[in-house]
C-alpha cells in the first residue's frame, strides 16, 4: 500500500513575494507548475499524492480536497482523521527528487522531517499521523522537533538541499534555474529568466524581450 | 587507505560579508571554528583532512600546506600532482556531516559534487584527481559539470543541504543557529546571536549585551 502524500496549495494570488519579477497570471501558472513538479516527484518516489487546496480547484487526475481554513487547521483536521502514515510536502519545493521522497517515507523513525530554508518544514513524514500535530509558520522545524519530543516520537532529519530549497523570493529562482529539470524551471527559462554571474553567489536576470 | 581531504582556508580578514555583525577578531575566530567543524566532519566521515592556507598558519595536529596563490591556481597545482583520490571541501560549510562526507567519497562515479547555494561548489570528490581541473568562483557548479563532461568523467550530484549551506552572509547564520551542533554555532550563541521569528523565514538578531 502506498503512502498518501498531501500537498497544500493556494491557487489564487500565490507567491506574492515574487511579484517583483512575475505578473499575477505568471505567478499563478508558475505556482501550478511547481506543484506539478512536486506531484511527479511524490508519485515517482512511491507515495500517492493529493492536493489540499484553499479554493475549489482541479488538477488533472490528481485528487483535490478543498478546505478553506488556515494551513495548520486544515492539516491538523486531516491528520487527526489519519490513523496510518502520511507525508506532508509543500507545493513550492519543485526540485524535490523521487529519492528524497523515498528516503522520507522509508524512515525507521516515527517521523522524518526535511527542513526548509530559514527554519521551515518543507516535508514531514508521519508513520502514524494521528499521533502528531503540525505547527507551520515561523521556526516550524524547531516547533515540530519539540512536538515530536513532547509526544515521545523519534525523529529523523532528512538532509536534502533539493527539498530544503523552497521558492519564495527572487534569488531562490537561481537555484531552480541551476538545478531544475522539471516544468517550473522550463517555464522560467521560457519567460526569459537566466542566471547572472555576480561577484559572490549567482543571481537571476529576466530578459522580458524573450517573453512568449 | 583513507582519502585525503583538502580544505582551502584564508586565516586573515576572512568572511568580510559578515562585517556588519562581527568584529574583525570575531570573524577570524568564527572562520577558524567553522574550519574546525569541517575538519571534524571530514575526519569522522572517513577522510584525512589537511588545510591549504593562504598564509603561514598552524591548526593543532591537522597538517597545513601554505600556498599564497589564488584558490584555483593553488588547487590545480595540487590536483595535477595527485594521481589518486582527493576530496576538496570548503572551510565555510560548518554543518557538513560525516554522513555527507562518506557519501561523497564512496561514490561509484568518477567525481561527486555537493553544490553550494547560489551556483557554487562546496565539496567535490575526485576519484583520480589529476584527470580533473577546478574552476571556482561564479557558477562553479555548472563549470565543474562541464569540465567533467569534456573529460568524459561521470559525475554524481550529492543532495545535502548541510553541505549546500555555506556561511557568507548574515542570514546564513540563521541556518547555523538552527541546525548547528558544532563549535562555530556554539560560538555564535556565546556572542549573543539568536534566531528571530519574522514573517517568512527566520532571521538572526544579536544581543551585544551578552557578549563575553
Amino acid at each position: 500500500m502506498s503512502v498518501p502524500a498531501v500537498i497544500p496549495f493556494k491557487p489564487k494570488n500565490p507567491k506574492t513575494r515574487l511579484s517583483c519579477v512575475l505578473e499575477p497570471e505568471e505567478r499563478e501558472k508558475f505556482a501550478a507548475l511547481m506543484l506539478c513538479d512536486v506531484v511527479v516527484a511524490a508519485r515517482e518516489g512511491g507515495s500517492d499524492p493529493f492536493i489540499l487546496a484553499t479554493e475549489p480547484f482541479s488538477f488533472g487526475e490528481t485528487p483535490v480536497v478543498h478546505d478553506d481554513r488556515g494551513l495548520n487547521e486544515a492539516l491538523n483536521d486531516l491528520i487527526s482523521r489519519t490513523p496510518g502514515p502520511l507525508l506532508i510536502i509543500m507545493a513550492d519545493v519543485p526540485l524535490t527528487s523521487p529519492e528524497a521522497v523515498r528516503e522520507l517515507i522509508s524512515t525507521t523513525a516515527d517521523i522524518a522531517i526535511a527542513p526548509g530554508r530559514g527554519g521551515g518544514t518543507n516535508a514531514v513524514y508521519l508513520s502514524r499521523a494521528d499521533r502528531f500535530q503540525v505547527s507551520y509558520y515561523g521556526p516550524s522545524f524547531q516547533k515540530h522537533l519539540m512536538i515530536a519530543q513532547e509526544r515521545g516520537l523519534s525523529c529523523e532529519v532528512i538532509d536534502s538541499f533539493l527539498v530544503h530549497t523552497d521558492v519564495d523570493e527572487k534569488e531562490d529562482l537561481a537555484e531552480l534555474l541551476i538545478h531544475g529539470k522539471g516544468m517550473s524551471s522550463r517555464y522560467l527559462r521560457e519567460l526569459g529568466f537566466a542566471i547572472s554571474a555576480e561577484k559572490g553567489r549567482v543571481g537571476v536576470v529576466r530578459d522580458r524581450s524573450s517573453t512568449t
